[in-house]
């Protein structure tokens, strides 16, 4: 399917981008794993799609990995991640609601002080369209909820030190988009970071992924022959950036209201009191 | 001195970003001014830099001129910017407080539904270093100031259709930063961006070019050998990306705060008024 | 219509790349002229733009303008370049056999130390496309002409010294290739000017531009509905890029073997003896 | 040390290059494999990486591993290559006289038809410093060998069918330039490949990484203060840049003439005959 990648700030381990920037394919499961395990996802990645009925003559694949570091709670140096998990991961992907909060590859991530993880959010586009925004988090900053400058009235108890920031965000939509434009809708997805307080810093991997599940940006290996799509043109992308900056924010903030806290060796990471948080967007 | 062009959104006509970004150098006085005057300001750079002592031999200059579209208060299809003007702002530069509002370059330019223009603002870095941001701001969006969703309550009268958005940013510091890193600085600040609300829409060019005042990023054009430089690391960047955060999103606010009233022959745009943003700021 | 610009070596002045990377399209005449004259022609072609019928409302212009410094023998630093000049260029433009030699943006220019200047060639590519390459050649090496290392048999006469090289490709395709493969298509004719012999040194600024001729890619300013366009997949690529590489060594060629020796005030510059260049290509 | 990663063409899973261009700098050994065992050879620099002493803390390390695709006469679908494998590999490496031919990576790689591999290549350059160049081949084209087109006289016999192209290209140097210098020093080798007779093909994966080993030029993570370097210029490159396309060709020569003829079940690949060559260069 079309797709693109976006590099907000690349100190991350994100493999397989520059293939699907410059074919403008993805074609692979996008996998969202921790920074030492990224080796392990691809390799899990391929076997996997070696193993498909059909793939018997396949001998290249571009696993898609994505990671942040949630070595602050996380023993990662221990390399937990197998690669049966992986594969069990992409056997188990199901549509419907998807798991917010401490799952996943954001089970052990942290974000403003808090223990977050993933969260998700998506828009109704003019047209009919649906831009979904899935965020993994786990970077710093003065967090900012819908303008409310929060890190002002409430602070975060000790945690475990934060072991490197970032934040894996991808983005879906069913708009027949090509892969050029996604990766301007995977840039908003990037700038809309800023309006939860996010910090950018330095060691923090920010990276997005657009794609679309639009049966009119399909392709096949090794087609040569032209095909007729009906495509979205760059006048029509507006509604569509809107909507990645307005969902990133939300899926951000989704992140945090629904993690749990967790404890390890290491320390506890506490979700964000929502209740307080209630009191203080309270005009 | 070093340099570098940062791309937010590249429908903008920005000339001379290719060879900054290639060599790491601007070379020439940066100069801001309306979409359909770029031509002439380049050729205007390039007078003015054949004209100086001691460029007697010169035949190459690499103008670097942008531009916000204000064609909805101006009428920019006269070309009423001339060579002359433009040396003459080149003449007239000085240093002290930067004007600010409705002059130069954002004389006609509108942000939000409001008359905005130019803005500035700066921040000290840890070190003793110093960032400051100038921004020429032409976009739209839903105006939020210091969290606060000032669009909600507040809105813009009628004004001039806007002949397409656009946001110029100039990020400066004294801080021994190499080329990469002034990259990595521009990107915060079209990152800040959103959080006064900017829409980043497809239509609006949004560029960011940051440069360094220190001596020891200088250099000269056919120099071949080595020099010391004492550089700041990539690991010293994160405070210098704060600072081009909120300098940025502080100096869109200004652009809006000092901006006056303006009226021409297609219509007025408003300045923003003060007092009611002052109120709705109240906690 | 689709284009891209591929950017091997940036030290150059193209204006107008960075918009044209974002959007895809191109939507001006190409203009190529000497270093010095950029602004002026990004000027003449934003009053020739807006001076065409059914542009009364239109308030930007992105002129895509490229260069090579002509600078040893021409005098570029009296700017001798008008507005009128380049507007009358665009005026007078037609189909049909393209000169070629020592005429327009290569009149002044030298390779490997030889009088060169405009040079064409293209290839037929299965399916019944065409593609085609014109080089503005301006640059230094080590000329190799089919295989064979002219420039260790034949040497050029003293010649001024050249102010700096550059490469100015410009590839044309009728076959419906979308803006991301012309980009890759592009950098294929920047990767061909090394069969040549070209040193690409660091002041060469080296850029290639394509675009398709196609009706199937031609899109027009404003239009947000999506439109079914027949484009060939990446897959098809690779005769394309195969024909930009024959074609662009051919252009540079060409370049060389239709200039005529140039004499100015700063010297003469000789043309390329052909018949030498034929004796040594005999097996 | 510093470092950049060029991208030539994508088709290829370069893991690790997001990062290196961001920060400039290269962490880890760099590994090259075929195309299906990136992941594993990502997750043995990672166990390698933690089991160094004085990394007891180090919770992120960003391999950099290329790749090209043997799977004409390498069964790679088997994942024969493993952690075991790659950890041997960087425990075992040395300095010295680089093996070529059909080794390591290239074992199974083949190029213009014939049986290729690795090979290596270097230059010095004025002022004392080398420039090495080592080439792991996979390509298609019209193999020219110093400017005398092999291919229209001597053509390899069947071979099993490519599974793909590629060309990994590692540049280094013990000069002291910046990773954005190394970056443009990695372009020319890529440029360089055009003088072999490379196709470029849409399906070869062409990357360039470029390091310096110079002491100047180390960095340590975390330092957050400014530090002296003594670093070339842009104006000192073009030395280097021709060196890096010299090496960059004599290493695909060597690339060919040091490889042995090699069979596997699914066929034979034939080492070029050295001695046909040799008389087909004679003038």
């Amino acid at each position: 399917m079309a797709g693109a990648v976006y590099v907000g700030n690349a100190f991350g381990k994100l493999a397989g981008s520059t293939q699907v920037n410059e074919l403008g394919t993805i074609e692979t499961p996008i996998v969202l794993t921790n920074t030492l395990a990224v080796g392990t996802a691809v390799d899990a990645v391929v076997r996997y799609t070696l193993a498909q009925r059909g793939n018997e003559q396949v001998k290249s694949v571009n696993a898609l990995v994505g990671e942040t570091n949630d070595g602050g709670l996380n023993d990662i140096r221990a390399l937990p991640v197998t690669t049966a998990d992986v594969q069990s991961a992409i056997r188990h992907a199901s549509t419907g609601p998807v798991a917010e909060g401490s799952v996943g590859a954001g089970t052990g991530t942290m974000c403003f002080g808090w223990k977050c993880g993933i969260g998700t959010s998506s828009r109704k586009v003019p047209g009919g369209y649906v831009v979904g925004v899935l965020a993994q988090t786990n970077f710093g900053g003065n967090l900012t909820i819908a303008g409310v400058p929060i890190s002002r009235s409430l602070q975060p108890p000790p945690a475990p030190p934060a072991a490197g920031g970032s934040c894996m965000l991808v983005v879906a939509t069913d708009a027949p988009i090509d892969a050029r434009d996604l990766n301007r809708v995977a840039a908003r997805a990037i700038f809309g970071l800023a309006r939860t307080g996010s910090e950018y810093s330095n060691g923090s991997g920010d990276y997005a992924v657009a794609f679309t599940t639009s049966p009119e940006m399909r392709s096949h290996f090794g087609d040569t022959s032209a095909r007729a799509r009906r495509v979205l043109p760059p006048d029509a992308m507006s509604p569509f950036f809107e909507a990645a900056l307005e969902a990133t924010e939300e899926a951000v903030y989704n992140s945090l209201f629904q993690a749990t806290t967790i404890t390890s060796r290491s320390g506890s990471a506490t979700a964000i009191p929502i209740s307080r948080v209630r009191a203080l967007m309270r005009p």
